[in-house]
């Protein structure tokens, strides 16, 4: 077979919604430059914009794996089908812990219409990678109706979430810094719909108060929900279907007011920017005379002030 | 006067370390496009490489700015000139509380060997602006001996400083957020010196401990220093000497061993692929026959999926 006919293959089992083309085609996305997989994102990209994509985000430690596991539950209920891209930074800090929180999701593995598939995000100090889009592409084409994108509140992967995600949940506990997670929502200000899971323990009225603050200063269209959760492994269990029920109203609300067109749009506006930006260093780099500008031998000179910044930037401009 | 006799009068200003030169340098940086101010960041270029530039980040409420006012003391006594960049997100949230650090700082004010600016990152989300790293040459330019960049450490201009500080301090305080403080150091990797601030605080030690570990784990070398401070506005204070002892022991090193060429030629080469990468955006867009590909229109129809996404990238490409 060749590149043309196996690409064919992959993208009919996707929208044949078959789990091992699905698992392929990411991994093909994962593993391969834009060249090499833009035929191929070319084909699915007529079947894309069916799905609702959720972020789920927060702190280490906040319930975010817990949360989107019971989600799943919650969706499938109602007969949705789910698809989560959980995205770990390359940490060798945090792999045990996020490998722990995968497990925890296992329960589904037995659900054709549930499909869980981990990431990296891009570099140690996070970012969503173009991958990550991609694979949302994938799962959008596939026809899940409901894709969520879990991502560490650490870094940049958090505020990226925001860039991809309909509709973006952050998530807080009690006693995980308190007041760092109230400057985030104020600061940042990411999220659609704000969590305060753990609702059980101390402090939890307190920091709902705080985010409520925050929730109604907001200049968003609505107002970002603010509720309580306890989402655990063993009996207890609260908040789970106001929280889906939160989300649907929201995804509703921009439907019907044409917010969801503007964001899809602004979306696809950033991506193709992106998009030809790294297009553009990419054939600047690949470009032998004016990659020398680049070469470590100028970088020293650069370095030793034996050529000026400026004077490069613009000697490579004009090569152009 | 004509624009190069202005820009002249600007340089000249700043080589002869003339306050209201500076200050007139880095509005006009914030304030002008990169072909306006890149004739003056040409002038200068030469004059920069010699500060040593440190990045001062943390969570909100860590004790950042009353840090850097103890450091600026310390380093004065060493009767080094010490400038600081003050990067503050543009939230409505946080301005009080920020407004409220900057005028601790003004005990200074009277000094002329110390200059002190706020700038903003660049949008809500943070993120250093291309306007922080040319006030930094201006600094440079200007001879003072040490640049502190202090960043809020929430969202990416936390993540930023690593790429313009010669030596990056992370500054944690017990009780705000151990957990989250501690899975930060792990995941992000970002400091050169941890600093538990507020040492006197219960569980400081375990704080203390904990990061010790991480910082323990690092490959970095040399292995980041942890140390204990106490910085207040009142009579107790202790810490501060040691801090600049090893902010000054740190960046012996890395200048012996040249990492501090390295580092440096590594911003300098990030920084040129992201001038170029700039450039040829703003090329793109400022061609009205390119710029049609990016117009309401289009993108409108990529959302309809009247135009496949790949094929305007095509498009695009091929016209350029």
């Amino acid at each position: 077979m060749n590149q043309n006919q196996e690409i064919q293959k992959l993208v009919d089992g996707i929208l044949n919604k078959q789990i091992r083309y699905i698992a392929k085609a990411i991994s093909f996305i994962e593993n391969s430059e834009y060249k090499i997989k833009k035929p191929f994102l070319k084909l699915i990209f007529p079947y894309t914009g069916k799905a609702s994509i959720i972020g789920i985000t927060g702190s280490p430690g906040a319930g975010k794996s817990t949360i989107t596991d019971k989600l799943i539950k919650a969706f499938r209920n109602d007969n949705k089908s789910v698809a989560v891209l959980a995205i770990d930074p390359s940490s060798p800090f945090t792999k045990g812990a996020l490998l722990g929180d995968r497990i925890r999701m296992q329960s589904h593995t037995t659900d054709p219409f549930v499909y869980i598939r981990s990431m990296a995000s891009r570099g140690a100090l996070g970012g969503l990678s173009q991958a990550t889009k991609d694979a949302i592409k994938v799962l959008d084409a596939a026809g899940f109706d409901i894709i969520i994108v879990e991502t560490v509140g650490v870094g940049q992967s958090e505020i990226d979430v925001v860039k991809v995600a309909d509709c973006v949940v952050l998530i807080f506990a009690p006693g995980f810094g308190d007041e760092i997670q109230a400057m985030k929502a104020g600061v940042v200000e990411i999220a659609d719909i704000y969590v305060i899971n753990k609702a059980d323990l101390d402090f939890a009225q307190k920091l709902f108060k705080e985010i409520s603050d925050i929730a109604n200063l907001s200049q968003k269209q609505p107002k970002p929900a603010v509720l309580k959760t306890i989402a655990t492994n063993t009996f207890q269990e609260s908040g789970i279907d106001l929280l889906k029920k939160e989300i649907s109203n929201y995804l509703n609300f921009i439907k019907n007011s044409s917010n969801l067109a503007k964001k899809r749009q602004y979306f696809i506006e950033s991506e193709l920017i992106d998009t030809l930006s790294k297009a553009m260093i990419d054939k600047i780099l690949s470009n032998q005379n004016i990659k020398s500008f680049f070469d470590k031998a100028t970088i020293k000179k650069i370095y030793n002030k034996e050529l000026n910044f400026y004077t490069v930037i613009d000697k490579i401009m004009e090569a152009i």
